[in-house]
């Protein structure tokens, strides 16, 4: 695994090994580490559904795997009828989680290659699928790595850098989005350090990725969203890098909520402010962020922190999970092929030039 | 009571009746709402030190009522020898909270009342200075009032306020400080919309703000910190107005960790940024606000929150309390003699001509 000489004492995100599929239980960190050993399709579905896996990028490698593990044991069966196993389990893993774009992009790749493949039997299609989920896997290593590469030379000795939420290894198979270039900069020896946001509501920043950095031996240090101006003002950070969730065409791009203000404060300051953006996130038909429709969470979610009240009942309250940050506010994308600088309409279709094709 | 006919259900947070005084417990709140009878000097400790009253303004008047209860019980002894129980008394609740500076600025002019009345035995240097604690107490809510009377032309009818942290009613025995604009243009009819932020470490927005919003019947909406850049680009915010702590000479502000944040989003989206100021925030003795000193307070409230561990053990954390906000974000100070503008240091010493005199 490219990532796991960073965290000797973590488990990779997902493994296979020997037909097995090994998924490191994300509900549970920071406070166990536990592996599941995923035995049959219900439990791939479960895992998926119940964020045991998380993260498009990691759901997407998971749901390949998780296929191979659902049709194991339909390999002694004659070739039509795998075929259609295949496709039942297919569907299936394809609800665990409907807004997973990653899941039936991951899926669909999956059932493509057993149309294509040529096999003459159930055994061989099962290894072409267990080598497409493989090829799955190391490319999405292979993207952590490119952004990885591209950023690292933004992060200097004895600088500081800023993050919000979990772009991180653990939302991938490999070095993480945002966190590619701390990592790749980190295991060329280069000392600085990291602040990271707690990101409210669901603390991912807290929660995950501290932890995955603190794993790495990444100085990090944990701050409220509320300090990041002011950890700011104080010279303490150089540059920002954020991952997204979906960049329009023109650059505008939609990441967790906190995302916008942190973008403001570091245009206050002069401080350099970078997305890590993996193709997979580009989105073409989308021309500017107004067109990206905001999803507004459960208002418990602000009203109750770990299970207890905090509001009065019959508080309003408003949850965006996440927030559009305009592009004249972003310095650069951090892409697996290089970094693109304004205008950006021109270089992110520079870099990936069929519209649409990213998606 | 002034503020007590916004707040139907509930009661007054200090109430002295008949030699009774009588204390909301804060740290009930919003879950209920209990109202505790102080009967000697050692109830009056404890409600100062463990924060069941809170806020500098209602602190200052709850320790003037307390010193007279905790010297109810000598009115029979001599004059010196009730002279002597009163210094003590005084010097005792002075250590209740180190850094509160009305605490210690309400007992000094308790006992200089107590030196300059003319009381010729211990019942009437008691009635004295249950005065005394009586003009405490009319001046807090007057000044309120005057705040609220020169910043309520600042809410237009069909307009956003965002606030942040409790600057509220309940951080005084009137209509608050930044609360006091909201409860005046309430209590005149005008119907506009409220935004409260949570205000992480301690919750004071979701507990105490939109609590005490909701109990006058304003329209309040609690929104995380990290969602109020996103609210004010939705065009839903059309002025701001916060609280401070300490006002240096120059217009520089301390207030909650998270002002900063709010004023440059403020600024970058042309809203109006407002600071509802005391006179006895103001000190003319700190040039600017480099001169203020940020507490850091324990990094348990950012690793923990309601009493669970969220972030994995040894992780470092930040937490300052407060940041300090430049003056040149300020659209305004909102004062009880009037709303001071740029340049700050001409008219904040406008307002208030003897430097010091203020503190």
């Amino acid at each position: 695994m490219v990532a796991q000489s960073l965290f000797p004492a973590l488990a990779p995100t997902i493994e296979w090994r020997d037909g097995d599929l090994l998924l490191l239980d994300q509900t549970r960190l920071p406070h166990e580490i536990v592996v599941e050993h995923v035995a049959d399709a219900a439990g791939v579905w479960r895992a998926i559904h119940e964020l045991r896996v998380r993260g498009a990028p990691a759901i997407g490698v998971a749901a390949a795997y998780g296929l191979c593990v659902a049709v194991q044991d339909a390999c002694t069966l004659p070739l039509g009828q795998f075929r259609a196993e295949l496709e039942r389990q297919a569907r299936w893993l394809d609800t665990a989680r409907p807004t997973a774009v990653n899941l039936s992009w991951s899926l669909r790749r999956m059932l493509q290659r057993a149309q294509t493949c040529g096999a003459s039997n159930s055994a061989q299609l099962y290894d072409a699928l267990v080598e497409e989920a493989q090829r799955i896997h190391a490319e999405d290593q292979a993207l952590c790595e490119g952004i990885g590469r591209h950023g690292m030379p933004l992060i200097e000795p004895g600088s500081g850098v800023l993050t919000h939420c979990n772009a991180g290894a653990l939302a991938t198979t490999g070095l993480g989005t945002a966190t590619a270039p701390i990592y790749a900069a980190h295991r060329e020896g280069i000392a600085f350090k990291v602040f990271a946001d707690e990101t409210r509501p669901l603390l991912q920043g807290a929660r995950l990725t501290v932890f995955e950095l603190q794993q790495a031996g990444v100085d990090v240090t944990l701050i409220m969203d509320s300090a990041a101006a002011s950890i700011m003002s104080q010279g303490l950070v150089d540059v920002v890098i954020v991952g997204t969730d979906r960049v329009a065409a023109n650059g505008d791009f939609a990441n967790k909520i906190g995302t916008l203000g942190l973008a403001i404060a570091a245009k206050h300051y002069g401080i350099p402010f970078f997305v890590a953006c993996p193709s997979s996130t580009l989105d073409f038909r989308t021309p500017t962020g107004s067109q990206i429709e905001i999803e507004e969470r459960r208002t418990d979610e602000v009203t109750h922190i770990a299970g207890q009240r905090m509001a009065p009942p019959g508080i309003k309250a408003r949850n965006p999970a996440f927030d559009v940050t305009p592009h004249e506010l972003v310095t650069g994308f951090i892409t697996e092929r290089g970094i693109a600088s304004a205008p950006f309409d021109r270089s992110l279709s520079d870099f990936f030039v069929v519209a649409g094709s990213a998606a």
